[in-house]
């Protein structure tokens, strides 16, 4: 469909289960409000391989998955008022959006239904989308961000993502001196879930279903851990949290017992996009705990600039390792494996 | 298991499916934090029916319901400080808690969850609980609240259910000018939540699953109408609604299409308690809407002063029908049968 001949060099999944390969893949059509990257960085997030691995539905193959992406600005249009080239420019989970719709309108771009993802989506031109494993980006500049002078890229890149999933639904319900947020999922997540609410003042309780990540979440920086297959921490934390972040859950997961650690009017906020359901939600259950269930996704490109704002403020250093690019197979192996502690990023 | 032979004399349901009758039923043993009312009016709620027919789990018989009462206060304790002797007094579905649990001492009284219902509970004495069917009503001075002088005592009475149900969310999620507040459900709550929410300044969309309701909606108050099962309706609001305030659903009720109405993090209120749940919940569709569900249950005695003092200033006029205490089993009857244009009070 597209009538361009311009291309990114990628690392490409071709088809369910098989490595990535590399190949030319086209870029979008350029126009005036196009920006355009040397990628240097890109995070690994549960996304891509959820994408490369179908497992939230068919494919369009080859795709070039990333979209924790850092870089160089290379080339930029005449629209363009926020980048200029020398800058670097991360890029996050969505490079496009409407901008007609009510939500666009209100600067809720973030939940526009007709945006245009990172990868997995096709641009206005037809072109397929492209993410951040190759050697360069091009996209519209409003979902592209200058990064602050502070941030390295490595750990940057990964606040498009992960960290906006966490901080936007944090910041959005108040997180502060006085709260005490519990974290389910100490994992890619719940890891940036942990550091934001602790620069946010709160206390922080890690959460997960049985005692492995207690160390390391202390470590992390949690001022407490509930197994939450142990009745008693779940009682010691009765009516005690303010917020919730839900960054995973099991098939069983079941309501009762987490609206039962939530103080009133708490915040049981969703982040997490599983392949099965919640349960069903009995009405007199939610209205004798007197609690909110939120759901968040990503964020706006406001929340964007003011988390890059507050990570550099605050020095929020989440915990990453950095391998090259050309190692992305083996290192997709070790995501799949479990083994990040806790974001791995891949550097050009 | 009371010690106490004083009375009240009460129309008392006996058993599931038979008219109530009149007998006599013990008072709670009296103590110093007591106050104790002649009853003068008592609404009908929904509840009512639910204990007396038992759709909510087994009831213990006899038993005396309403929880809307309004009446001339004749006997206080040495504790109470907030009526006396000759004063109008009202009480609503809570006559008790336990004033030592953390949601009581932050004045989240009813979340407590050792509270004392006004009917079908037991006070700690061991006397079960009796409602406003009656001739008298003795209880906990902590939830007797004293009625405005400009607030009659039959729309006083229905304030202390229906209108602390739908008011006191309403309130805790900001409803105010540029609101525009979905009513699902035009009866017994929904009634108070046009007239509340019209009242704070919102615009406000009456909601039903057909058109029977549309004209008396409007009557009430409603800027306009949306017939659920009518997909022009629902295309025309959506994205629109900054609440939803649902006072009743079906079974066959689908969060979709309702998430669809909100504006990005508008509120989702559930007031109602039907005998099915709400279905499972899409985490991708929750995430993907940025929206809150809430649920509320009466409200708590700051918020009952608060809403008496608001429909004072206001002068909020519920459609009430008032009838004889009396004629209670042909009231019901009535009731059942769906008539009320939306609120019946007995009267002694």
């Amino acid at each position: 469909m597209s009538s361009n001949n311009e291309t990114l060099h990628a690392w490409a999944g071709v088809a369910n289960g098989k490595p990535l390969v590399q190949m030319d893949l086209p870029l979008k059509k350029w126009d005036e409000n196009s920006v355009e990257i040397r990628v240097t960085h890109c995070g690994i997030c549960g996304s891509d391989d959820h994408m490369l691995s179908e497992s939230w539905g068919p494919t369009h193959y080859p795709i070039c998955v990333g979209h924790e992406i850092v870089g160089e600005v290379t080339k930029v249009g005449a629209n363009v008022t926020n980048l200029k080239v020398g800058d670097r420019a991360g890029i996050g989970a969505q490079s496009g959006s409407c901008h007609e719709c009510k939500n666009c309108l209100e600067g809720n771009e973030n939940i526009c239904h007709n945006m245009v993802l990172t990868y997995g989506s096709q641009w206005p031109c037809g072109t397929w989308t492209s993410g951040g494993y190759a050697d360069k980006w091009r996209g519209d500049y409003r979902f592209a961000f200058k990064v602050p002078d502070n941030l390295s890229s490595q750990i940057a890149a990964t606040f498009f993502c992960a960290g906006i999933t966490t901080y936007a639904p944090l910041r959005r319900t108040e997180v502060g001196k006085g709260s005490i947020v519990g974290v389910m999922g100490i994992g890619g997540l719940g890891h940036y879930g942990v550091l934001w609410a602790k620069a946010m003042g709160a206390k922080v309780v890690g959460m997960s279903h049985n005692d492995k990540k207690h160390d390391v979440a202390l470590e992390l920086g949690c001022d407490d851990y509930i197994n939450t297959s142990n009745p008693q921490d779940m009682a010691r934390y009765k009516n005690t949290l303010t917020h919730i972040l839900c960054t995973g859950t099991s098939p069983d997961f079941q309501w009762a017992p987490y609206f039962a650690l939530l103080v009133v009017n708490g915040n049981f906020i969703n982040v997490s996009a599983p392949s099965w359901n919640f349960p069903e939600l009995n009405p007199m259950l939610l209205l004798k705990n007197q609690i909110f269930i939120h759901g968040s996704a990503i964020g706006s490109p406001e929340e964007i600039e003011e988390m890059l704002a507050f990570a550099e403020k605050n020095n929020v250093k989440p915990w990453i390792d950095v391998y090259p690019m050309k190692d992305v197979n083996k290192v997709l192996d070790d995501f799949r494996a479990g083994k990040p502690r806790f974001r791995y990023v891949l550097e050009n």
